[in-house]
């Protein structure tokens, strides 16, 4: 009888199809607000329509030699945990990568992550309790709002906008937004996805800022290899006097054209800071070894990749927003920093647009794949007419790509002129 | 005057020290409970003593050729994110490795993630709020406390013994822990740090109680390549009806002896569980491409790497057992899973004997390093007199460490017989 009963509760639930609910922030957490593209890219690909992608950030440039063949030469017998905050010869020889850019730190002061997104995660847990309230302006990378969903954290965004070529918000904007809730500011520099540099004046504002309410400031510089035009490079690791403030968050991902090693870093002069995120770091155990192998490597990549590898982006640059700018109706501001423009287009929205250049167009059976850019902005309807492109594909693709986009708008049902 | 009023306030800061304060999970969040003795392990290998580590899980096994092969002839020119959920192509030849276990996944079942631990923390995020209540029985892996803490979960704690060998706890002690904030139930089987192997009958006892209460089930299973005596290993996914509450967390670490790899997996038959599973993951962007690479190819390895690693730790497993029973006033139950065991000591404390053993003792110039087991209790003063014991060395080493370890017991000031 108390089998039959038991059996009959199984089967109870199994036709009702109870199961536990899921959590409040697997609900919150937000998509990829690239991904609802890909089956119509999907789609259009088994059409045999050729895509020109310009939605995602993973470059076509080689990574150096010096690192692949670290790799490929490494002396394994036992693929043993690397020290939790990286191994120490990479964090010492990464000391005198900093110094380079005048960023004096020693090996303490890092602790090496899996990529650039764990120094995001381990510094949102380190420094903000649930309920608090981050400020970051916007446009900003989309996984700004996952990582502050993952760790329940508000996100307070302050509109930048593209007229101004996506500049710093005054100062008083931030401080409108500032209450007892307040715990950090989080900036890209240079920026993704708006390609913006900040001057060295707006730098030193958030620094009377964060001094003003004594708030952390959580600094994603992981483009600084890719600054143009002779603009100075500025890290929230120059700004003296908020040394305890500061987290510099970090990745070579980009630097070296390694999106796959997953190797980044959090950073920062902050004993207390780093001795918890230490903990943290420590109890995912470690960074991955071969990435770090490689990465230490990389240390000794000749000045010329770098340059040769910014000379093709400035290229790229200087070709797309030309381009961009000559389509009646587009206006995409010159960006100074990283490999990513936001440009307004002519159209009622750049969802439905993204959607319809998969799904309903094709010029030469070609086109091409874009970011719509409210997938960026926090505020609704903000950047409904715009979109992200990463110009990470050599020139000749480029221009198809560019191509395809002016026929496109000639076109489109949605277009405003 | 405005500029003077702005120095002298930054000066204040800098005088006053004011610093933004760290989030309480980042002053909750537990050091890992080996730390502490390391700065006492470094003291004495500076005074020339050698030390045995058996503190820690890390294997001396060699990692398969098959693995280190293929990341050394790896054709990679631009080191690419993977696909976030790992590559398909991994993903669709370990639904293999898993059949031969009896378990029937496929790909979309599956997240690869960076190490078993990211697997845990993504588990935790997607099934359990803040303040939500998960019962695991200790003593259980440190980290599950600090993933715990990191998801703002309650760890409820559940004694199992060292009289039954850890055997699982009666079930009525579990539905004393049970309110209304219990939304899941955490084990690791075979067990690290006890080596217990459940039974089918306590997994289906577990079973009972998932589907009565409508729990998630999640199983710590990266040792079931270290089952021995011929025992039965039985997965969770084996439990028949309660696909929908049933999370397995798995790792390649020991099964290859890749710790640096940082390749692990999250796997679940609910769908739900695995489509918000996979917002989380696309945050992060994507797992080691490297590791990837290795574990893919290690799929090859032949049986007879396997039989010959299981065959080295039976040995050294029944050396350490046998062994420690002998010495006067310890314990130690034979465990028939995983590389560690619980071994009681006739002393009065073993944080302050694990620190003695470097700080104070040494026996022909040589000691052994343990892991104080109070670190894998939740309960206060549990396992006060307990340590790990990690047999990851060679049955020579092995035998050393237990003679160190016996001799340090004639002399210890604690000592309890």
């Amino acid at each position: 009888m108390k089998i039959a009963n038991k059996f009959s509760l199984s089967l109870l639930f199994f036709i009702l199809e109870i199961m536990p609910k899921l959590s409040s922030k697997a609900t919150q957490m937000p998509s990829s607000p690239i991904r609802k593209l890909v089956p119509f890219a999907d789609a259009a690909k088994k059409k045999g329509i050729k895509i020109f992608h310009l939605n995602i950030g993973q470059p076509d440039i080689e990574t150096p030699p010096s690192f692949l063949n670290a790799v490929k030469n490494a002396d394994v017998k036992v693929l043993e945990y690397s020290h939790s905050a990286g191994n120490i010869s990479y964090r010492t020889k990464l000391c005198g990568y900093y110094k380079e850019y005048n960023i004096n730190i020693d090996p303490s002061d890092i602790i090496i992550t899996n990529g650039g997104s764990e120094a995001i995660q381990i510094a949102m847990m380190t420094c903000f309790n649930a309920g608090d309230e981050v400020i970051i302006p916007e446009p900003f990378y989309a996984n700004y709002n996952g990582f502050s969903t993952s760790a329940d954290v508000t996100v307070k965004p302050i509109r930048s906008y593209i007229e101004s070529g996506f500049a710093l918000p005054p100062i008083e904007e931030f401080e409108k937004l500032i209450t007892p809730k307040t715990k950090g500011i989080m900036i890209c520099n240079p920026g993704n996805p708006t390609g913006y540099l900040y001057t060295k004046a707006e730098l030193n504002a958030l620094r009377e800022l964060v001094l003003k309410y004594d708030l952390f400031l959580l600094s994603d510089e992981v483009y600084r290899e890719f600054c143009y035009d002779g603009k100075e490079y500025v890290s929230v690791m120059h700004l003296p006097g908020i040394e305890n403030n500061v987290i510099l968050l970090d990745s070579i991902s980009k630097r070296y054209s390694a999106c796959g090693a997953r190797i980044g870093a959090m950073i920062s002069k902050n004993k207390e800071v780093m001795a918890a995120a230490l903990k943290f770091a420590q109890a995912r155990l470690s960074p991955p070894s071969y990435g770090q192998i490689g990465a230490e490597a990389a240390l000794e990549t000749p000045k010329s990749y770098f340059e040769g590898v910014k000379k093709e982006y400035i290229a790229r640059r200087d070709f797309v927003i030309d381009a961009l700018n000559k389509i009646p109706g587009v206006f995409c501001p010159k960006p100074s920093g990283a490999f990513y423009c936001i440009a307004r287009l002519p159209i009622d929205n750049a969802d439905k647009f993204c959607q319809w250049l998969l799904e309903d167009f094709n010029f030469n059976q070609q086109t091409v794949m874009l970011a719509p850019a409210a997938g960026f902005y926090s505020t609704p309807g903000a950047g409904h007419n715009e979109v992200r492109i990463a110009y990470v594909l050599n020139t000749s693709d480029l221009k198809n790509a560019v191509t395809c986009l002016e026929e496109a708008l000639k076109v489109y049902p949605g277009k405003t002129i």
